[in-house]
Formats: C-alpha cells, sequence, structure tokens
C-alpha cells in the first residue's frame, strides 16, 4: 500500500478536515501520514485526535498518523500533497463582509466568492495564500496542492501568481450539487430508482460559483429538452426536492427556482447552488431584498447561523474528544481524495477544477482562472476543452472572471483603491459612487484586524 | 488626378453628408462621383443640389459629380468606396428609444449605442446593416467601406458576419474630442497656443464609445501626470472650456467631469464624451436621475432636440436650394477623406477604427469588433496592436464587448428573446426581470414598424 | 438494445472493413444496419456476405444487417455514424507515390503521409474527401464522421474545410503501438506479466504518424526515466520484440530504434511506428538509403507486398464466400467501435484523435488538425489540453503541421503548383529545384487517372 | 534642444558604431553625450576621437559629447538609449562558423544567422546578451534598447527572457535593400528618377533575415502584379542593378534571382539579401555548392574577406586620427537614429522591427521574437498586425521561428546536446546523423575560448 504525505493547512477545521478524514479512511488503496497546520493549533491538536479515532472507526479500510504542526514550514516539508481549507479571518470578519452591506439595502446569500462581502474576503485572504505559495516554493515544490478555500478562483490565482510552476487546482462541490439534481430529474424521467451524480455527464465552463452546462446527458440521453420542459413546468413553484443531503451542506438547501429561471433566460444549465447563481448577477433579479429572495426559496445564509453551527461542531468535538460520542464515516461526496488517488495512477478521474485557463475556454483571457473539467492521471491534470463561454452569457461570465483577476491583482499590489474599483461595479453594489465608498470603509475599517499589509 | 467612385448609403442626411461634400471639396488631390441613396428620394435629390453647389464654394479644390440613385444596387455598383451614415427608423422611434425608458427611471444621454435604446435601435439596424452587406458582396465586392452609422460596434461586426471578406471599418470621432481636451490641457501646460489635436499621440483601446488611451503623449511629453494633477483639481467643477466646437458637434458638449472621475478610480484615460461613457458605467454612477447627470454637467440629449435640429437643418437646405443661403466649406474635423485618401495611396494615416479583433487587444475574444489604432496605406488597413485591456477596467469593457457581440447574433437571428437576454443584464437596466420584460416588449411594440423580420 | 445506422464509405476494403464488422459483433450493447458504398460494388456485397456471416461466427454478441448502397447518397441518407476508410487510386498509383522517387534516391517507408508519396496521394483523395464532406452536409449533417483515410491530418482537415459544422474525428493506432512497446518495458521492470496498453497512461501531441507523448505512466510510476535506461541500451540493437501482433499490422513491424534514436536526442517519446517516423525527419537520418534503413531496423514497404497482400485476401473472401472458410471475431485492438459506444453515452473513453486545433496545443496553428487526446461522451468529443509541443521538437512539428495545411489548400484549390511548394520543401526531398520539378511532374503524370480535377 | 544619454555596448565598432556616429551628427534636433563600452578598450578610445571629429565635420547640425567606459555599468547606468552592436568572439571564431561546414559540403553565405555557423555563433552570444539584459534591468531598466548584432531574433529573445520588462527591439537594414530593389522597379515602371525607399510601403511579416511583403505599393499602385511581371522576366538573368550602394554593404551585393524564384514559386516577396534568404532554404536550393550559388548570382561572404575589411578599416582609423583623413557625413539609410527620433517624440515612425509576437502574426507562437512593421511614438513601439504568414510559405517560416527559440532555450541553459538537436536539423545540415554530429563538436571545439559557461 501507497504511503504518502498530506500536509493540510487549516487542520483545525471542523467541517472540511472532518470529511476528508472519513474520505480518507474510507478507501483502502492508499495511507500514510497527515499534518494538520492551524493558526489555533488547538484545534489542530483536536483534529489529531479525532482523525486518530477515525483509523478505528466501522468502515476505516485505511491507516492514517495525524500529527500537528507547530509552523506552517513544518507541515509543508516533505509534503507529496497539500490541502488548503482556511478559513481568513474569524466569523467576526465575516459577520461583516455578510451583514454590514444590509444597511445599504445590498443582500448577499453566501458574502464569500463576489459581492461586497467577497472582495473584502478576498483582501484579508490573497496575503495568507500568497504566504502559502511561498512556503510551498521552498518546502514542498513538487507537491500537488489542493485549494478548497473561497474565494476559490481568486485563492487559486494567487497561488499561481505566486508560484508560477505551483501543480495546485480549485476543487469545489457546487456543480456536484447541479448534477444530484439533474438526476433527479431523470429519475423521474426514466422511472429510475438511484442514478448517482457521477452518472450525469456534463461539459463544465465559467468561473466557479457561475458555471454552466453546455452540455448534459445521462445513458447517451441529451438532458437539455427534459430540463426545457421541466424548468417551465416547475420554475415558478421550485423542484420541491432537496438535491443535497451531505451533511456538510444541510443548511445550505435551494430550490433551484433561479437556476431554471436562468435556464429559460439563456439557454445553458447553471450550474451552482442558487444561492450563489444569485450573486452574479444584477442585484434586482434575485437578490434585491429579503422578500424576493423568499419568493425566489431560497435564503440567506447569516453569520449568526453560522456561529451556531460552529459552536456543534465545538461541542461535538468536546464530546468525541470525551469518548461520549463517536467518530463516524460519512461519504461526503466531495472528489479530493478521488483526486489524489488519480495524481497517484490509481484509476482516471474526470472532474470540475479551477485553474488558470490555457486554452481550454478560448474566449476567455488567458491565465485567468477558469472552471472546466480535467482529467486526473498519475501526476498529472490537464483541462478538458470546453469550448467557448455561449454568447448570451458571455457578458456576466466575461465580466466576472475579469473582476476576480482584478481583485486578485489588487490584493497582491495591496492597493485598496484599485479594490474599491472592482467594488462600485460589482453587480450586487448598485451604489452611488459616495454611498458605495462609505460602505468600502466601514467594511475595511471592520476587518482591519486582519488587513495590516495594506496600510 | 485621381477620379474615384463614392456610394453614400443614407446619402440624404443633412449633417453627416454634407460635412463629407465639405470635406471632399477641400481637398485637390482626387475627385471623382459620388452617388446619394436614401430610401427618402427626395433628401438624396436635395444633396444633389447641395454637393455640387459646394463644387463652385470659396475655397473648393476638388470637383465632384453628385447623382441620386433609385437603388441601393444602383448606387453601389462600381463603388471604389462606399460610405454607410443610416438613420434607422425615424425620431418617433428614437422618442421611444430614449424616453419611454425613462418611465422606469433609467435616464439615457444619447441612447443609441447601449442601454435599452440603444439595444433596440439595433435590432432595427442590423437587417438594414445586413441587406447593405449583401448588397455589396453582390455589386463592389472590393470597394472599401466606411461605416458611420450607430450603434458602431454592432453595425460593423453585422458587416463581417454578413460579407466576412468585406473590407469596411467603422470611424468615431469620439476620440477625437478627448484628443482636443487633451491638447487644451497641454497648452495651458506648455504655455503653446494652438496645439492640434493629431499632435496628441495616443494609444487607443476599448469598444466604441467606451474607449481609453493607456497611453498619451505631447512633443515627448507624457501627458498622463500632467492630466492626473488636472482632473484632481477639475473633477469636481468640470473643466469649464469647450473642447469641440465643431459644428456638428456643438449640441452635445460636456464639462469632461465623469471623464476625470473614471481616470482618477481607474488610472486610464477615458476616451469618449461623457454622454456616451456615463452610459456604459453603473446605472447610478452618473445616470441616477436628471439632478445627477446635472451635477456632472452633462446633458441627456432629447429627441424633441433632434428634431428641431433637424427641422433647422430642412429650413436651411430649403434656403440653400432657393439661392438664399450659400453652402460653405467647413473642416469638420473627421477622418473620413484622409482615410480615403490613405487608401488611395496618397499619404499614410495613424487613426483609431473599429474593426474586428485580429490580436490587437489580446485579452478580448478573437472576432469581437473592437476599437483601436490603425495604419491606413494604399488598400490596406492593419490594425495597431494595442495591447491588453488592462485589469482595473477589464471587467467593464469585456461585458460590454461580449454584450455587443451578443446584440448581434439576436439581430442576425431575428431572436428578441436574446435580446431580451442582453437588455436584462445591460448596465442602464437595473429593474427587477418582470419590470424589465414590460418596458422591453413596450419599446418592441413603439418600433415594430421597424422590426417586422422578428415576427 | 440501440439500434444504429452506420455508413462504411469504402466498404469494400477487405482489411479495416472486416476488422471493424469483427469488432461490431463481439460487443453486445447495442446494434443494427451497416450499408456499405464502395465504387467497386462487386466488393461492397462480398463485404455484405461476410458481414451476415460474422453474426453466426462464435464470439458474436450482437446482430448487424448489411447492405450495399448503389450510390453515397444511399449509404448516408439516415447514417448515425459514418466511417471513411478509402483507398484513394488503385495500389497502381500508390506503385507511383511510394517508388517513383526512388529514381531520384527519394525512398519512402510508407509513402502515403508526407514526401512525395503522401504529397501527390493527397491531391488525389481531396477531391473525394471533399465529395463526401459534402454529401455529409447534404444527407445525414448530424451524424459522427470517423475517418482512417490517409494522409490523415489532411482528410479531416478537408472534412472541415468543406464543411465547418461536421461532428468529424480522424482515428489512428499508431499510439497504441507504442502504448504496446511502452507495455513491453514495464512488464520487464516491474515483472508483472500481461500489461495491456490501455494502461499506459499517455499524453499525446502533435501530428498524425508524427505524434509525441510528453508524459506516460503506469501504476502511477513515471515511465520516462525507465525508459531512457531502455533506450540507451536498446538504441543500437534494438528492442528486439514484436510490439504489435495485430493481423492487421503484422507486415509493418519495427525494432523501435528510430524512436528510442529520437528520444535520446529530443527528449520526448515520438509514437507512431518507426516507418511512419522516418518520413518527418530530414532524408539522411533515416531514410538516405535502403543500407541505412536496414541499420535501423525497420523497412521500405512495398507495393509489390501489398499487391501480394491484397490477393491473399481476396483469396481468402472467396473462400468465406464459398464456406471454405470461416470468418473468425479477433479483437482488433482499433478503438473506432469503443467511440461510438462512447458516442451513444454508455461509457466514457479517453484516446487520441484527430480534430481541428481549438487551443488544446497552444502554440500550433488555431485550426490546424493535430493529434491530442480527447474525451469520448454522449454526442460529444472534446480534446483534452495537451500543453505546447516541447521546444526541442517544435521546429519539424511546426513545419510539417503547416506543410499538411499547405497541402489542403493545394487540393482544394485544384493547384499544383502550389502542391509542388509543399513538396519541394519537404524533409524528404532533398533535390535540387530542377531535379524536384522533374520527379513531381513525373508523379503527376502517372497518376493523372485520378487528378482529372487539377487540369 | 533635448539632451540624450547613449550607451553604445561593442563602442569599438568600426561599421556600425561610425555610421551611427555620423547618422547622430546630421540631425539637429538632438544631442546628448555617448558612452562607448568594448571589451576592447582601446577601440573604444579610438572611436571617442573620430566621434568628437564628427562634432566638426561638413554637415554636422548637433554636438555629442563621446567617452570610453571601463565597465559595462559604467555605460548603462543613467542611459535613456543602449545600443547593443557586438561582435560575439573574434572573426577567428567566425572562420570556424563559416567555414568549418565546408569541409563538409555545406556552404554558407553569410553564416552568423542560422546554420551551423550562426547555431554555434548562437551559443557564444547568448551568454553575452544575457549578462547585457541583466545589466540593464540593475543599471537602466527604463532605457530603449536597440539591437543590432546578429544572430537578430536570437538576441533579442534572450534580452527579453533574460528581462522580461525590458523595452528592447532589433533593427536590421535587410527589408530597407528590398524596398530600394521595388524601388528601381518602380522607377523602371513609372519613369520616375529617384524613388525612395521610404516610399516603398511593404506589410512585412516572418523572422528576421527571413521576412516577406504580403502587400507593396507605390503611390496607391499594387506592386505585386509588376514585380511578378519583372520577375518572370529576370529571374534567371538577374536584375543586372545595384540594389544597395550603402558603404557598409557594398561588399554583400546580390542580383536578386533567390528572391524572384521565391516569389515566382510562392506568391509573395522574400525581403532580405539573397545571401540571407538562401540560408533559411532547403540546401540544395541555392547553396549546394560554390557553382549553384555563382550560378544564382550571389556570393559566399569568407572570413578572409572580413578580416580585410576590417583591416582596411584599422587603417582608415589610424589615419582619421593621425589627421591624415577626414570623417566624413554619410547617410547610412538607416533607421536607429529616426527611432531614437521618435521615441522621444519627435516625429511618428512606422519601420519593421524584431519584438516578441505578442498577436502581431496570429499563426506564429506567442512570445517567439518576429519581425513585422511596427509604430514608433513618444516612448513607445507598438506592433502593427501584419495577419497570418501565408500558408505557402509557414512550413519554411514556423520550422526557422521554431529553431531560433530552440537557440535560445540551448543557450540559455547552456545546453550543448539541445544546441545539436537544432543543429541536426536545420535546412542547410544535411548530413547524416554521425558526420552531423562530428561537424558539431568541431565547431564547438574550434570555439570552445568562448563558451566557458557550457562546460
Amino acid at each position: 500500500m501507497k504511503k504518502i504525505n498530506i500536509a493540510y493547512i487549516g487542520g483545525g477545521s471542523r467541517g472540511w478536515a472532518r470529511g476528508f478524514m472519513s474520505d480518507l479512511v474510507s478507501q483502502g488503496d492508499f495511507g500514510g501520514t497527515v499534518t494538520l497546520y492551524d493558526i489555533d493549533k488547538k484545534a489542530a491538536d483536536d483534529n489529531v485526535i479525532v482523525g486518530e479515532l477515525f483509523n478505528s472507526a466501522e468502515g476505516a479500510l485505511s491507516h492514517w498518523d495525524y500529527r500537528a504542526a507547530d509552523t506552517q514550514k513544518e507541515a509543508l516539508t516533505g509534503a507529496d500533497f497539500v490541502v488548503i481549507s482556511i478559513l481568513p479571518g474569524t466569523f467576526d470578519e465575516m459577520q461583516s463582509d455578510v451583514h454590514a452591506p444590509e444597511q445599504y439595502g445590498i443582500y448577499q446569500a453566501v458574502g464569500d466568492t463576489v459581492g461586497p462581502g467577497g472582495i473584502v474576503r478576498a483582501m484579508r485572504t490573497i496575503p495568507m495564500i500568497e504566504k502559502i505559495a511561498k512556503d510551498i516554493k521552498a518546502y514542498c515544490p513538487n507537491a500537488w496542492v489542493i485549494n478548497y478555500t473561497n474565494p476559490m478562483s481568486v485563492c487559486v490565482s494567487t497561488l499561481y501568481k505566486a508560484f508560477p510552476e505551483i501543480k495546485a487546482f480549485g476543487c469545489c462541490h457546487e456543480v456536484f450539487g447541479t448534477q444530484k439534481f439533474l438526476a433527479h430529474i431523470m429519475q423521474e424521467h426514466t422511472g429510475k430508482e438511484a442514478i448517482d451524480r457521477s452518472e450525469i455527464k456534463v461539459n463544465v465552463l465559467g468561473v466557479n460559483h457561475f458555471t454552466w452546462l453546455t452540455e448534459a446527458s445521462y445513458d447517451g440521453i441529451d438532458i437539455f429538452p427534459i430540463y426545457q420542459k421541466y424548468a417551465k413546468e416547475h420554475v415558478t413553484t421550485g423542484c420541491g426536492i432537496q438535491s443535497d443531503k451531505n451533511w456538510m451542506n444541510s443548511a445550505f438547501e435551494c430550490d433551484e427556482m433561479v437556476k431554471m429561471d436562468l435556464f429559460l433566460r439563456y439557454g445553458y444549465i447553471a450550474a451552482a447552488g442558487d444561492r450563489h447563481l444569485a450573486e452574479f448577477c444584477p442585484k434586482n433579479w434575485y437578490l434585491k431584498d429579503p422578500e424576493q429572495v423568499k419568493a425566489w426559496h431560497f435564503g440567506l445564509t447569516t453569520v449568526a447561523w453560522r456561529k451556531q453551527d460552529l459552536q456543534e461542531k465545538l461541542d461535538k468535538t468536546a464530546r468525541i474528544i470525551a469518548g461520549e460520542e463517536k467518530v463516524e464515516i460519512v461519504n461526503t461526496g466531495e472528489d479530493g481524495v478521488k483526486q489524489i488517488k488519480a495524481l497517484l495512477g490509481m484509476e482516471d478521474l474526470v472532474t470540475n477544477v479551477n485553474i488558470p485557463n490555457m486554452g481550454q475556454i478560448p474566449n476567455l483571457p488567458l491565465g485567468a482562472v477558469v472552471e472546466t473539467n480535467a482529467i486526473f492521471r498519475a501526476d498529472s491534470v490537464h483541462a478538458i476543452d470546453a469550448g467557448c463561454v455561449p454568447q448570451t452569457i458571455l457578458p456576466m461570465v466575461s465580466r466576472i472572471c475579469a473582476e476576480e483577476e482584478l481583485i486578485v491583482a489588487a490584493g497582491m499590489n495591496r492597493d485598496l483603491e484599485m479594490a474599491f474599483g472592482a467594488f462600485a461595479s460589482d453587480a450586487l453594489v448598485t451604489l452611488e459612487l459616495p454611498e458605495a465608498k462609505k460602505l468600502f470603509d466601514e467594511m475595511i475599517e471592520n476587518t482591519k484586524a486582519y488587513l495590516g499589509e495594506f496600510f
């Protein structure tokens, strides 16, 4: 059995890290060591205990050694794979990202990708990612790097700009959710009982969280006409199903109405949760105010909810460590472990990733980070040509693609004026300029503890 | 002296056509025949008389024969050059384009390029331009074609899509206005008295009416730092000068405040009149309502004004034909005649044009119509590489570039649903979707006399 | 079971067509009708009989109806898939292609791709392929088209130029042969007994028959250092194995010395048979004269051999039809049937194909036909980004890529002067210009029965 | 009058440096200081004396201070412009470059660009150019850099790879010579007496010394049909004129037969001296042996001649310094001083340059150094889009473009095996591989005094 070293940056995480541990032990083809690094060392130490417990959980097929590192350098040295899953700042900063704009009439369903929240979050994230990239260059330049941190495109772009030879990609499950939704529709259509999302073959293109499918099929059947009929019937009522029961995502449900509306307007299948999709569209389409959001059957995820959710996870951790509760292996549906397996040469994998555009989307700028399918094989990731962004959606997609690269430039230059340039023209910021500046300044002020390098 | 044949489509025009006649006779290097074609034959006939009068006006250096053609075919057959300067529909349609949206809180300073007005105007223009392109293919495939009609990018793109081998370019004087403004600033800076706009050397990039200068110099002096200082001092008060006294433009003055504001935000010189620039920016920046427009010192050109202006020109024509008034040769400052001269091989010319992107702007899609400098020589126009659109303005520029191509696709497919896709996500249309649809439908209804092919 | 219609152009073929029939019946997932069209109707009729016999052969899992069409139109009408596998002209023309140049000191190992033979063959092939493309456009525009005819790149390029919306790709087994060779080396290295060529994961790039691997792995092991060692040891002696025992290829063996020599010079694995590879290299490297060919352990395939081989196949057909011999199902190792299965949505397939460059090889011209991996799924083929052609081999690869497109232009323009432009600068034609012209004229004269449209 | 600082690397040169001095003083718009740096300090000191004498020569319009620097650093510090005009090694090395291959039947007319001589010369040049680039980065990063050194493409590419932000271009007069030839033809055609080469308007594309004109006109007249007729009449006899009487070039005449032959074959005007053009073509076309060269009416420039020519120049220098001979201002016809003037913003200039491909030639690789027209203005050089390399010549042009980039990679990696990869497949090297290796090793051995970094 192959033995590998994985460095997990943000290793104190209660959600992603544990899902990853669960996925690791539930396969039996390779094992090794996971080194957890977190600025909250205690959280990493706790996860070491939890990780070791997974080794003896029911269904564990491999064994992993866990250790917590004191420094990023220590974690990275000798790593074959690096996972980046950090929270840039705390939920207090996120409180400002998501809710400060509400005083200005701007509502965000997530607030971590674009919009005022995503942009300010990017400012504090970029310097952290730069530091990680430089440490990877210094301590494990040949490692494969999987990023889960948002804003995804911004983080991946920063990794490549800070260390151009890096072997990195960004991994996001939002497309999977849409595949599940399509699987549900195809079950209804064919009468079959359990269609797995991996059986829904799709051609993916766009930027993370604003990805689109230009082809989708199941068992050789073109899904587009079926989806068209379904969308016409359900766009005003919602799908009424739960497309995603993944324990990590259960709070983030939607009724797919935004997705269906976009399809009927533009002819292609938007492939992310409605909460994300809405944030890339003109403000008044889906996010004008909470009533409109409600009418479109999705929710504005509050940071209060995130804080409570965190507390529940902390309590659960305490119980696990105290032996009052058992760790349970659950298939997260994430592709991270499958990707590692493919990179080790054990099986080919085709899945969607975020990497710089080398031509896989010919009408977006070369070098900008885009999302398409890619094929993973031994020590290689090759993008699959997705074709051009269709003309109908190119105005929105090309704008956001350029905005993300502008955000990266602003962050890497530690230039808040440049960041405001992106902020003021964001799709959700429909304020007059002085108001926009006032909001921006407030949000920067609120989060300045993590913006030291900008002053 | 070389003799050439020029076909002028829209030859009944009182403004552009006469300026062109004036420019033609005021140079002495070549002469020939101008064939005027207009769906208003009477207007063309009148212009034949006016044109002949120019031949004996004071300062005339060449002689031109004028004739009015009964058909487009007749005008184009044998043409060496084709000028396209048409009004798509009448000012009644333009009334709807410009003012119908005001009921929905959308104000347009021009309404002929983008925004609700530009998009609906494009729908009735595209079929006309397609017809012209097909006739050029049939009757004078080797002619050089100069388009002056708006929406410029849309028209040029349609010409190339309908007849890919066409030798066409779009010609617009908006950059010239900015050069004049910069010349004024440099006069102030250097103490020189009369700096011609052609002495202001610029690198132009973008899409028509939303063009930007990434370099500007006068006599080897970099204008950027001087402009920076000037803009800081004048952004809130305006320049207080009249940058453009061209008789064709005198109603369209601005105080350059939008332009200076954009410079201070984004670091590059926006190079079109403020009325145009404002229409490409988020609605609430400069076009929220008439008060805001006033505060930025530019105006909303009403169609009532255009109608009155037309009447004045009609009256003037009547007086000229009646011999009560003389035609006067005035240098329009336009480049059309200089371009013809250059294409005849008489002198090189570097000026800005609108043509499909063959790589002159590497980070905009290949094939999309863009505006950059080009060099005109005997029977050739070559774009000059302008470099990439700077990151700070790429989100806005790439969005509008894609929007224009989407409009072309919608028009050429006679697809109003596709057109609404562009309409709903336009920067000025910040309505909720049902409201946007209501406005769109009204505007289509208002102008349906010219939209027969869409139904 | 799905039922499909396959049109086989060149359906009188004794080699490719029968292998294809064998592959069809040996899978049990789909069936249907194969319509054979051949200018030699008798040959097609014979294959109908043979085809029906395959249905009852041992191991047959599906049933196929065979019929011979009188016209190409009849064969194509209603087709879901089209296979193109024609011999352009007869072996008499090929006699000239391959052997006429020998009088001028030019030796060709195959003579059907590049070199004097490939170029003249292309001239008679292109008009035929154009006709097929036009008929596909007219009678089955949505069909998937698989080309097996050589010169491969030229044929695929012609298909796309004659009908730009065609869904076509070119399919070639030469890379498979190299995978088998690498599998053999890896068996030796790992001690395993039977490594299938499909387990050798490769990144393919280049043009058909001059393809290169920039990555190769088996079970996660990088093959490059192992191949390096192997090549150093065997480059002067040959591999001494038979990499390919496919009954269709048995006459075409090589000892892999050219391949190893190229690897040691250029650092990447040339991935085609040595006979093909040699034809793309400077003449005096491997094809100076028969002695040198022998020293490199490959052969010059004579047309006399091909004629005899054909006679044997004809005799075999006669025996089969007479019931004196049975048809036998043999796995050809070709991917054609797998590709059809993948296009029907039954299983994903990653394999190498020849299609126009849409960015999959960023440093070769867009639109030129190149060979890379692609992923086949329901009704879709997407190229996999292969990366840039490495600098060391780019001079040779870019030259040949441009030469093939020049040949296509010459053929489609029926322009023999343009063809001579390619001929004179081909890598194998190292003659003085007058000599080159003399040879070219002779070869054209020899084959003019099939070049009527050029005169 | 503007005052500028020019650093001249290779400032001991007797040819280029003096021509440059002459051009400098013969214009009266700007003056300044020229700092000469040469590894032969004595030569630079001599040129200081000569330079000062130019200030008082008849026709001098500006004044220049000359000084010789002890180090490259000293020369570059404070420079506004840098001229690079070095001889890499001595004529003894060039003796090997040009004549060693003759023992193997390889004849070179120049031997400084491609072919065995050009490649080996590149190996010793690249490290020198790298050092210059690094010093420019350190001491005058904003200076404009004009390279005259051969191999041109290789030098410019090295400059950009070693210092990507460099403002450099390569300047070559070969296109000028072709313009003069065309001017001669047009004089004959029109009966006019003195057509200046600058009146011949051309569109240039290709790589240095293998440049092509795809458009050429004089006074609006398309030159192509006239040239076609001329070429047909003169291709076998030669033009019988001296196209270039420039004192720097008088030894390098040709009779334009190669150029006309290439035109008749490929349809575009090859635009360099025949001696250069021949070296890019298959060996046996024009350089098979000295007899063939003679039949094509051009010459093989021997290094013995260069040595004698140098001695004459040295003698002349001695006489000038001794006061026995006067310096004379002669218009060299070079564009270097005009380019400086344009970069200072005094007048626009359109001329051909060598810079990395940013899209000006869409079907050659991005980043490869290509030659096209460019427009020079204040502190800016923008390439003019030249369009695609025509299909007929793309095989040769793309090959050589890739070869030059391979040579750069070999040189910058100090990798002689990689260099041999280029050497063995060069158009002039038609040897068997062992012979090619023998020649290469000899040439490396002969010149190893300048190849220290490779061992």
